[in-house]
């Protein structure tokens, strides 16, 4: 087939061709079972397995401790900002550290379930840059610490998760790696819960996956929905409430597909972070240089994923921002539209992006100043 | 290709053969759009004509009153157990009927929340008969009244919703229909609110169906978690969290084929239920004639949807089950296994499933009477 065209939406998003093709051949019977995988009991044999080998690849590699459960949930990041604190809260203090719309949205859910306190807010600086570490009011008897490592719509990401307990904190630290997960290691030191959705570098929407210390559960408030009570959850091997079987197929094969990525000499995480960088650096360095186009995010602080984009001072008009959108969809650059609460463009450079799509968004930036700078 | 294996499984379960041919064939690039169903952004026209398209099939098939929204959400039918008294029972009370698993654990779940009464409970006659409408004590001022219309586990169905006013309540009946929806029409004069997984007959696992009264929502408990909040669910069209996008496209290509189904000189939804009367007669008369096998569910509840049957009295071995099972899987007759735990044989025979899968299994039945009888 021709080259598919480049797909720069933020969630659900692009998922690598070849995990597509297989999906595709095996929709009817997976390797020769005579089924479809969505048509498969989640206690089957079949099944069974195909959720034990996602869960080990996915295991090895984000190089998980053994002390981690790793749990396949539903209901996005969104549930979680909820099911995070009837989990872990017990009712008493969390702190947040709020650097975008994600973490806000945290912040406010935890309030029916917490005592909760805004450590540090990005707000003043409209989100363009990290409240600095030093300046975070962490409360010594808070149950946990939470902050959205990368904020989608913000396009703002940590690069280097903080040490709490240097900063003299004892809480757990809780972090939403939604839009970043997979695109990186994890400090799994520094971390007692992360979770995220599928939907950025995974697979489809439905699926969650939740990273968690085994101290952290068996602690869920009693309204806690059982479906949700990580001990449940975990006990039960994810299978208590019946999974998103296809979402975990689907996953799977994309952690085989990372696995065996390689990119610069390097293989697997290492290779996809590698050319994460490198994607997102063309990009970055693009906008900067343009007469016509900008970021606004701090330099240290930029996401490889979310690079959210708006054409410069009198060129910023809702005119000009729909025709570049026009044209990129000509040229097959596509859902390059941000997002509703701030306009402008977004794109989003998940693992699935190949060089070659930052590479045509590049030329096409290039093209369209050239056309209207 | 040559015929598909007869797939038995209680859910997930068979989807009809066309419709899986339709999302292989969509895979890489859905209608044109150079994307797969699974790469769309859930705010894009693409996704949004597909949701509106199977929310407007759904509720032409089930003939949904405009008072009604139908919510399209994630959990299943164990989520759905504390999401409903969250956003129904005001805290305050909430008579359940138990007729077999299902419901004997919404009100269990339903206790983290409301005062609980059970109406009546099927317990003595292990669930092989309906309690008696006559006989449920149901409380004045309770906020609702809970049942499962088909118990998967047991293969008990409600045949006729009861009408609660006739029994001098007003309280709004809330059915769990997970393992019948779609299967037979829905007296929405009877049912307030309705809910159920879409592995059964809808489409794959992880997508749940709400159908709720309007005057119904507006009424969550504080502690209700945002993503769960009927009303707000409902006020954002189901894309408050992006929704299970991948399962909302496969049920209404699902519903697509159920709208143009014919059979026995009907269409739709009264042609797919006239089939499903029909496999469900074929096979309780050929269990009823067996001296092998029985089913034990008394003749006026009988499921047409899931078929538990038991090798008789002394015949009843682990061994011999084991035999069944193995030469149906020879057979291509699959995932015939019966529920942890109840044991035995289950057959599900959802829409999905051809009239020929289940003459297949009856043929099976007398071929293993011949040989082991």
């Amino acid at each position: 087939m021709s080259q598919r065209p480049f797909n720069f939406s933020a969630g659900p998003a692009a998922l690598p061709e070849e995990v597509l093709q297989q999906v595709a051949a095996e929709m009817l019977n997976w390797q020769g079972s005579g089924m479809s995988v969505m048509e498969m009991s989640h206690r089957g044999a079949e099944f069974t397995s195909i959720a034990e080998a996602s869960e080990r690849d996915l295991r090895d590699l984000l190089q998980v401790p053994s002390n981690f459960h790793i749990l396949f949930m539903q209901g996005g990041g969104l549930a979680e900002n909820a099911i995070v604190p009837m989990n872990l809260s017990r009712g008493g203090k969390v702190d947040v550290v709020v650097s975008g719309s994600w973490s806000k949205k945290s912040a406010q859910e935890a309030r029916r379930y917490a005592d909760v306190s805004v450590a540090a807010d990005g707000a003043a600086g409209r989100y363009t840059s990290l409240p600095p570490v030093g300046s975070w009011q962490l409360r010594k008897d808070a149950a946990y610490v939470h902050l959205c490592s990368n904020e989608t719509i913000d396009g703002v990401e940590f690069h280097e998760l903080p040490d709490l307990k240097a900063l003299g904190c004892d809480a757990p630290l809780v972090i939403d790696c939604s839009s970043h997960q997979l695109s990186r290691p994890i400090d799994w030191s520094r971390v007692g819960l992360a979770f995220g959705g599928a939907q950025k570098n995974i697979g489809p929407a439905g699926l969650t996956l939740v990273f968690v210390r085994e101290d952290l559960i068996g602690h869920a408030m009693s309204i806690c929905p059982s479906a949700f009570d990580f001990k449940t959850v975990a006990e039960a091997k994810s299978m208590y409430n019946t999974p998103p079987t296809f979402g975990i197929y689907v996953a799977g094969l994309v952690f085989k597909w990372l696995k065996a990525f390689s990119y610069a000499g390097k293989t697997g995480l290492a290779a996809i972070e590698q050319r994460n960088i490198d994607k997102a650096q063309l990009l970055y360095a693009a906008l900067d240089a343009s007469p016509l186009f900008e970021n606004r995010v701090a330099t240290d602080c930029r996401s490889r994923m979310n690079v959210p984009f708006y054409l410069r001072g009198a060129f910023n008009t809702d005119t000009l921002t729909q025709a570049f959108l026009t044209g990129a969809k000509e040229r097959q650059l596509l859902q390059l539209k941000g997002h509703k609460s701030v306009g402008g463009m977004r794109a989003s450079i998940y693992n699935a992006m190949p060089l070659e799509g930052v590479q045509a968004l590049v030329a096409y930036l290039k093209d369209f100043e050239t056309q209207y700078g």
